[in-house]
């Protein structure tokens, strides 16, 4: 076994070297001042509960008011009880689902799925974006732009949460939501509407069984994670809340940080690829204090 | 449960719609002539055995040729036989390697980080690679060049596979290999030798829980999914050996495909992309008859 975990341990390194030859993106994370840290809101935190333990989301009011308020109400009054994850689809998505007896508000949501820039701070990666104009961050949340018409949109990245709806730009009415655990499917940005994003636990939803039938759906009621419940954070006693807290995208330290994903100059890469797509910054998300 | 269905079928409904406006991704494959697909070579894959049933992975001589060779070799004297997946990172990699017992190659393998792209056919995407001059594809596997340079290296797309290494860019043996079970980790281009990628089975990986020491290690042998061998598809029965095909990455049903997937103009989208990154055109792949 010693040898193993030695063998093993020298594999990635780098990510774990004291003397790189330069600060690696975890040494930055690791020596940001407190001001570079943020405790996201209690009132934006909603914690799903499951056989398997909770996995957390943080919501995105600034991009999805209505969505984001329609979820709180179904929240506090306990809709997502007796719910499940009804869809696992490899490298794509995982889907949760209110029960079917359960009801959802009666009125359209909006569809939200972008918003005008003003009034909100864009820091933008240091290179181009596959999909948009540019691509950067909003409020630690990966963002996409269109420089003429001065909107944004939040990016489907890895662990980013979205409302499914039918055909009908406003069908989807915050009862079912799907979490990204693949590659980022950029095609769905500015087609549905992003409501924030998985910020614990969500190990929990991408190592469940893939779903068998068509677009992943489970066959079986039996094949499917139960959601025991779902409470916001700020309802919860406050001892007992969790605290979570964000790299602030607007900070020295993710502009460092940032640079760093985009310039891997530590001791086990050969050559830099000097540049970073938002999705693949990963923005630094840890247990406050 | 039938109403169940019904509404779950709603989301996302575009993907199975027969009346889309244009054709689907999907219809384009499902149309696509014989001409358009090419049996891989059963010399290039690999089938793992696991207690979680196969996977398989394609190799790509073209790309890493020594890389690809010495692990044909061990493959061929049953080096894989014994050995495990020893690490799960969410949202990164997969990790299998031989068994600390078996011998390696004593005589170090060279950096094949990258190749001239004389002598290959490289398919564009229609817009701009984040991370290069340029990201298309060569004999189906997702590629990015530098137009200077005229070389091209495989892109660490979800599925890819490559090989695990210490510092030194000669370190890697073959032994340890990983697969991309999560957002693209494109700074690992160009400083790991990409060998092919998992062309079935790589819900069985990316389905594993994730490991709870660092960089996603298992933290006891016990939590380790073995590998209970490997076999070259060419070395089986005839009648025993897979057979997988692969949309050619040349042809004009391809063509047609990658532009649907960047313009997703079908009933469900309100705005098609225009642009799609070649880790998320996804290439087609389907059992052989």
């Amino acid at each position: 076994m010693k040898h193993t975990l030695r063998r093993h341990a020298l594999l990635f390194a780098a990510l774990l070297l004291a003397t790189a030859a330069a600060p690696t993106p975890s040494d930055i994370e690791s020596s940001a001042p407190p001001a570079a840290w943020a405790a996201i809101a209690p009132d934006d935190l909603v914690v799903f509960d499951t056989p398997r333990g909770s996995f957390i989301m943080q919501l995105a009011p600034q991009f999805a008011p209505a969505h984001v308020a329609a979820i709180k109400a179904m929240v506090r009054r306990g809709a997502f009880g007796g719910g499940a994850v009804v869809r696992v689809q490899d490298n794509y998505v995982v889907q949760w689902a209110i029960p079917e007896n359960k009801v959802v508000p009666a009125a359209p949501l909006p569809p939200e799925f972008e918003r005008p820039l003003a009034g909100l701070t864009f820091t933008p990666i240091p290179g181009p974006d596959a999909y948009a104009d540019a691509g950067g961050f909003i409020d630690g949340f990966p963002v996409a732009v269109d420089k003429a018409a001065k909107t944004g949109w939040l990016q489907h990245c890895y662990g980013m949460v979205g409302v499914g709806r039918g055909n009908a730009p406003d069908s989807g009415d915050g009862g079912e939501l799907y979490a990204v655990i693949g590659h980022a499917p950029r095609h769905l940005d500015r087609n549905m509407a992003g409501v924030g994003r998985i910020v614990a636990g969500i190990e929990k939803l991408s190592s469940l069984p893939r779903g068998t039938e068509a677009l992943g759906f489970y066959k079986t009621e039996r094949e499917r994670l139960p959601i025991t419940g779902a409470r916001m954070a700020s309802d919860l006693p406050a001892g007992a809340q969790p605290r979570i807290e964000v790299m602030l995208t607007t900070s020295p330290s993710f502009a460092d940080y940032m640079k760093a994903r985009a310039n891997r100059s530590d001791a086990f890469f050969m050559r830099p690829a000097g540049a970073v797509d938002a999705c693949n910054v990963r923005v630094p998300v840890r247990a406050g204090k």
